[in-house]
């Protein structure tokens, strides 16, 4: 079965948003056992957004359509969508009640436009609205006496996700016909170029590619390490896990530590359950990354757990004064090692975490743009520093260095086992 | 004069790569005065590229093919290109020569399929490679009796925007007969919906679609919340500036202060520069957002002349302990304006912000999710403190606490004035 996906939105071929939603599908779609072969960028133009859902329907079984289902006069999405089916759009009074509803619950005024958001083509199905405003959409369409069927969901990633998982990737997969179930299991891991990881993989990925199924596959996920995925495709859940499970066995073999987690596990969330197993509290102390550890750490649920708080001293001052670090070079790991001693101490936290380094423009302290130290303060009082080398650029240097630091932790949590 | 974007590769449809090398080209196409209309990924698959080929240049006067160049079996933009010229391939010495000296000068043996990257189409006019192995081809072809022509440049996006710049902008300008040039302006604004800033803008709306131009244009950017972009095209950059002017006057006299900035100015760079200009330095107290005000803060180059620190005060223990807050209800407005009293003192800060909140799963301190209190304390010891209602899902309600309390700040400091 083929799935194509357009992209509705002339900020998009303007190149003021970047169109990682058709990447984000794609992805989703390959996974599902679902080939997409063509996706489209268009602007908010009625009639060139009819012309590409025609001809993308001419060749593909189903379209996803993402974008321009908002209340302002150029979301067209619902009414191109209408032309293709050749119907009429409706008020849907269920619709209307949710988005009042919506604006009540935020104490918000709602300007009437909003109810086109309301607006449903005849015959399409609903895909309740969760998240946003505006519903997804399910439209049936007849192409040269061919069933085929066009999904409508938003552009804001949070709400194309969650319809996607909810509704139309499952829709997907009936109307495909294949009643195969389709497993992924991904493993999560630092520490390794992609190539690298390529290489020492490379003896299962031939058995791999002689069997023909699990499939592996590489994802790049920048600041989020490596991610290793495997598919396997089975009659049944059970069958198709059983397929996975001695391969992840095999690659954990080869990996070792560098598989930091599976699946939705984040290195800050894997951090959190090595420290809850042991019923110890977390501090931290952030100069270089300005409380960007802190905020990833409390974006896991139930962080609250065993995250007591952070020192973000930003100001050399604030080093000196507050976590009681020595008057002088602030990017060291002697400084390190205080701002870690510090943040325990302040916090009353069982083990804590410290960052400094130059994230630039300019070196500091003689060091140079890209330098990381990292303190870290166990519970039994030991203490450890490393000094590591990040990747320059101001932003990818700062997220780098959130993510090694607590790959040191997790490695020094996982050395006490 | 119209000009299409074809993105090569079967990991930009898997979502293994984001396609950002359209954008960007988009961009520098609309800066020239160039429509690009239509913007196309497709896999390495020799007769869909072909066929994606032929069906944008029924539409546009040119099309820039980005990738497929690379040396291995599966980079097929060569051929597609020939294919659609009906032209033959052949062996070009000079590049041939290139590639060799580029392998000999990195001491690296050379692969012999390396030399595809020497074969041009008959009548294509080479873009020299001065950066990778593959050069670009500027390739006439005449469609329905129409010159037209397609442009190939790596994928590897340092190669395409060296060879965008030096060779395919110039010659399309050359091409485009109209020598004009398109401006945008963007309107940063927080606290009103997209939907109401349209019907607010509906006169202006009316007024532009009359005249044809400048065109505006709603981008709701989640967390960011919604630009207003005013885009002109005049023969001049002065000129396209001046029609923009008068309209980004009316604007901001229609929604005042829901303006907060323009292009890229964020929250975060506007509230800096309103505290830069008094000299104030800024302190936090985080509890909700566990650290994102800060990090986004510090994401900003030249934060330290402003931004002293933050007491991350997850836990309540480090309220009352490190920041001085009351025992009791840690999500009121009390607490809040404690919290800001306390970060000012403990940071020696001019000016403190603090949050406290419900981010969820469940309600705290009688207090139900979205609950955000926020708390401001003034360089001359005026304390101000309100409490908002925040969308439900938890990372939603952190961000837009982020954002909601970085506008609070500002429009007390604006009020200052």
């Amino acid at each position: 079965m083929r799935c194509d996906v357009v992209a509705i939105g002339t900020e998009l071929l303007l190149g003021q948003i970047v169109d990682t939603n058709s990447s984000w599908i794609g992805e989703h779609l390959a996974a599902s056992g679902i080939d997409s072969l063509l996706q489209v960028k268009v602007g908010d133009n009625l009639g060139r957004m009819e012309r590409v859902l025609r001809d993308v329907l001419a060749d593909a079984d189903a379209v996803i359509v993402c974008g321009g289902l908002g209340p302002t006069h150029d979301d067209l999405t619902r009414e191109a969508i209408a032309a293709v089916m050749g119907v009429e759009l409706v008020h849907d009074e269920s619709v209307a009640q949710v988005i009042r509803d919506l604006f009540a619950s935020r104490n918000r005024p709602m300007a009437d436009n909003n109810l086109r958001q309301a607006l449903v083509p005849v015959g399409a199905e609903l895909i309740r609205q969760t998240r946003g405003t505006a519903p997804g959409l399910i439209c049936p369409v007849v192409v040269d006496g061919v069933d085929k069927v066009i999904y409508a969901v938003p552009g804001v990633p949070h709400e194309m996700k969650d319809m996607l998982e909810r509704a139309v990737l499952p829709d997907l997969r009936r109307r495909n016909g294949d009643p195969s179930v389709i497993v992924s299991r991904t493993l999560r891991t630092w520490g390794e170029s992609e190539s690298g990881l390529n290489e020492r993989l490379d003896p299962v990925i031939d058995d791999l590619e002689a069997a023909g199924t699990p499939t592996l596959a590489f994802l790049a996920s920048g600041w989020e390490g490596i991610k290793v995925r495997l598919t396997a495709k089975a009659p049944t859940a059970a069958e198709a896990a059983a397929l996975l499970e001695p391969v992840e066995a095999r690659i954990r073999g080869i990996l070792g530590d560098q598989v930091f987690g599976v699946d939705d596990d984040t290195m800050e969330s894997v951090v959190l359950d090595l420290l809850r197993r042991r019923g110890w509290s977390l501090g931290l102390a952030e100069s270089v990354t300005g409380g960007l550890v802190a905020g990833r750490i409390t974006n896991v649920p139930g962080a609250s757990q065993v995250f007591v708080g952070s020192v973000v001293s930003y100001a050399s001052e604030v080093k000196f004064d507050v976590l009681g670090v020595d008057r002088g070079p602030v990017v060291s790991e002697q400084a390190a090692e205080q701002m870690a001693v510090g943040a325990r101490r302040v916090l009353h936290a069982d083990v804590a975490l410290s960052l400094t380094g130059v994230a630039g423009p300019t070196e500091q302290d003689g060091m140079p743009v890209g330098t990381l130290c990292v303190g870290i303060a166990l519970a039994d009082g030991r203490t450890v520093t490393r000094t590591l080398r990040m990747p320059g650029l101001r932003d990818q240097m700062r997220q780098m260095s959130v993510i090694s630091s607590l790959d040191l932790l997790r490695r020094e949590l996982l050395a006490l086992d």
